[in-house]
């Protein structure tokens, strides 16, 4: 007679990948953030901006997912920080594997922080789990104001909402971007987000995500 | 004995409903345009003023795709032309089935040119055909000129690149944004592709757009 064990959940290869990554970063104590967003909403500048401007404070290291080039991991390593590039060809998102294998390459141990920079696309990602801490989407306010209402999952998904380009709100070139529906349609999906209204290009705004993210570096550490 | 037919095409299910499309609108002789861009470039306000402005010269049908909601749909019909919502829920792209199903509920007959405008995404939609003539790309300057170098392949099989949002340029808003390189890398990928500059919410530049596409209906019927 065989037995037929039930109850042990049957894991995706990218599961699999992603709880090896969630293993890793649990042993190092090491909070790792992935940035979903669309293509052009700024990822690239808040990360540069914020391995700057928390200089001394938190250590950081990048992964970069992108379809094509290494545009991105060089303005990242232009600040000193680490960053490995991860070219996905035609794939649409980062995988939990191609994740681990970049771990290998930065020095974790070093590291406070954590952050990989999905490819940017604002569906697909966010049904990708990576062994991250959190996801954290990014909305450029040239984007328009509905996008939580048409593409819910990922604001339903992530523990923060970063509003980047709020100098195009002050600038008065944005007449219809409506910042309130963002805000209540966010929460209505999700009524835990934490939102920052951000300009990563003048700095407006950052200091309260930073607080937030070295809050959270803490929380992983005690 | 059995014979094997060698050299006939295996057509993926996506295909059939493509080729199904394609000839659908042959035998009607009607323009189909598959319109691409990240979320946020200004597809709907490109094709809700394009409507608007060829009135009387050009009847337009638009077939929208959207993870959620039909805000879109709701815009193009403000403008009295017919427009049929598809929501792909979780998908990232529209199939040639779903158009192929919506193409039904649009009065073809009554019509020189059918938009579909895809989900907004820079990646997934440019791997699906839907039995279009003509694929075309919408960048928005909001989102950076390295785009045609990190998200080469719908650029490469566009027959016209959009650079919509040309008003935030010349507000001076955009330091870092270099047109010249957008219209260099994508002529790298596609030397033929036509290239309008174009501001949707004032209307600048939209004219050789008009006549563009009116040329393009042209070479159809004909």
């Amino acid at each position: 007679m065989y037995k037929v064990k039930v109850g042990k959940k049957i894991l995706s290869a990218n599961e699999e990948f992603a709880v090896k990554n969630r293993k890793l970063l649990a042993k190092h104590k090491k909070l790792c953030i992935n940035v979903i967003s669309s293509p052009g909403s700024g990822k690239t500048t808040i990360l540069s901006r914020t391995i700057n401007e928390l200089k001394g404070k938190l250590r950081i290291g990048v992964i970069e997912g992108d379809v094509q080039t290494d545009i991105d991991a060089q303005k990242i390593r232009a600040t000193g920080a680490p960053a490995v590039q991860i070219n996905t060809e035609s794939a649409c998102h980062l995988s939990a594997a191609q994740v681990s294998n970049a771990l290998k390459d930065l020095p974790i141990g070093d590291l406070d922080l954590i952050f990989i920079e999905n490819v940017g696309n604002l569906v697909c990602p966010s049904a990708f789990e990576l062994g991250e801490n959190a996801k954290i989407v990014v909305l450029s306010t040239a984007e328009g104001d509905d996008k939580p209402a048409k593409y819910p999952v990922i604001f339903a998904k992530s523990k923060a909402l970063l509003i980047n380009k709020t100098d195009l709100l002050k600038a008065g070139v944005l007449e219809d971007f409506n910042i309130k529906r963002v805000k209540s349609d966010s929460r209505k999906l999700n009524k835990d987000i934490a939102i920052f209204e951000i300009s990563a290009k003048n700095g407006e705004g950052m200091s309260n995500w930073y607080d937030w993210l070295v809050n959270l570096v803490g929380s992983i550490k005690s």
